[in-house]
């Protein structure tokens, strides 16, 4: 089945960010990018004009540079300004952050100084659970919450590390620092993919001379400018919009 | 030197339920046992009859125990009611706790039900700062913190895992279920000894029969009989006083 003919069956699922579509394939959903925009557990909501717009062409690019270097994802095509075709995934409740800078919990957490260039990148594991406000978590609890096995776990920070030198090198390239990033994986037909978007919403990133943040901590702390910086970070991606 | 002829000098450090005393060897200090008790990061406070005694016999039985089995320790020689003569540690921040049943932080920050076998041993390690409430962390953390190598929170871990599995075993000859426990660490003339002190303070240790708590859960969340459970763990390890 070509996936150009897909339609939009019944919503599967509605996020704070993307709403999911089933489709006529059983394998494929339909992912729709929202300018919905929350922050602290949902305590914090508003939108961000045509977020949904720019974080579906961030994501798609991303996923397919990953896609080059051998990264697993659950994307598939673009197929409209807001809407991408992956694969369905039976999603793990893990967060998976990826670190090279303190900021956010590593300063609140552990006290540590906003901006400090961290010595190895960390890999923090969160439990994926509303309730319970998405506690920080290590291996062996992922194990005994039944989330994942140990190998499970291991091939999931194993491929949070790769993503992020690759894309640690590539936002460098063009001018961005990767503080920090969130990644989201699922199970598909015996493999492991990773699912969920990868956009400013799950990225800090700053300006590498200035350090302005170009990211959701904008709209988190009502930092001003917030519909320039998810576009300055698509258009030094992609280009300007005329040459896109 | 004997330690025999060893004097306290001044104290180095008062902390919860113990004061350090400087001795006139550099090498060596004097731990003393005191009755005092705290729990939610010293907000509960209060006092446990012979609770220093008591914990100062069982951890002076326990570490020679684990020394029988090549674990490193601070302890040399217990030498009056509360007091025990133990090597000089240049202390890490870094609390290693070891789980076998679901119980305390596990339950409120994990939801798992309280009493829950675990199918695996879980090493949680926290930073010890009172100020930031001791944060769970991972190993990552641990070195971007600075508080030990890579390799050296591998050895604590490593050392956490046996120390259980010769505790658990050994508890569990004398009727009680090592439910978890909390190992401190430090250096000490380019070794890493465990420290501080292993009793009903540091460790949950539930009746194996009934799942009576026997440990300081008595006193955090009033349950009564909180001095009949040390000297009831005391007994059991040692036998009663009066064989003592």
């Amino acid at each position: 089945m070509s996936t150009g003919t897909l339609r939009k069956n019944e919503l599967i699922y509605e996020g704070k960010a993307k709403k999911v579509f089933a489709t006529e394939h059983p394998d494929l959903i339909i992912q729709e990018f929202k300018d919905d925009a929350t922050a602290f557990n949902a305590q914090k909501k508003g939108q961000i004009r045509n977020k949904g717009v720019i974080n579906n062409e961030l994501s798609a690019h991303l996923f397919e540079y990953l896609e080059t270097f051998g990264v697993r994802t659950h994307f598939v095509e673009k197929i409209s300004e807001r809407e991408m075709i992956c694969k369905k995934l039976d999603i793990i409740r893990i967060e998976v952050v990826m670190r090279n800078v303190a900021a956010g919990s590593l300063v609140k957490r552990f006290g540590m100084r906003e901006g400090t260039e961290l010595p190895i990148p960390v890999a923090e594991l969160y439990y994926k659970n509303d309730a319970l406000g998405d506690p920080l978590m290590n291996d062996e609890h992922a194990v005994v919450l039944n989330l994942a096995t140990l190998e499970e776990v291991t091939l999931l920070k194993q491929t949070a590390w790769k993503i992020n030198a690759i894309l640690r090198e590539y936002f460098l390239s063009k001018g961005l620092k990767l503080v920090d990033f969130k990644l989201e994986f699922g199970r598909h037909d015996g493999l492991i993919l990773v699912g969920d978007e990868i956009s400013p919403d799950t990225c800090r990133l700053w300006d590498l001379e200035t350090n302005k943040k170009l990211d959701k901590d904008r709209f988190r702390f009502d930092l001003g400018d917030v519909e320039e910086a998810y576009l300055e970070v698509r258009n030094r991606l992609l280009g300007s919009p005329a040459n896109a």
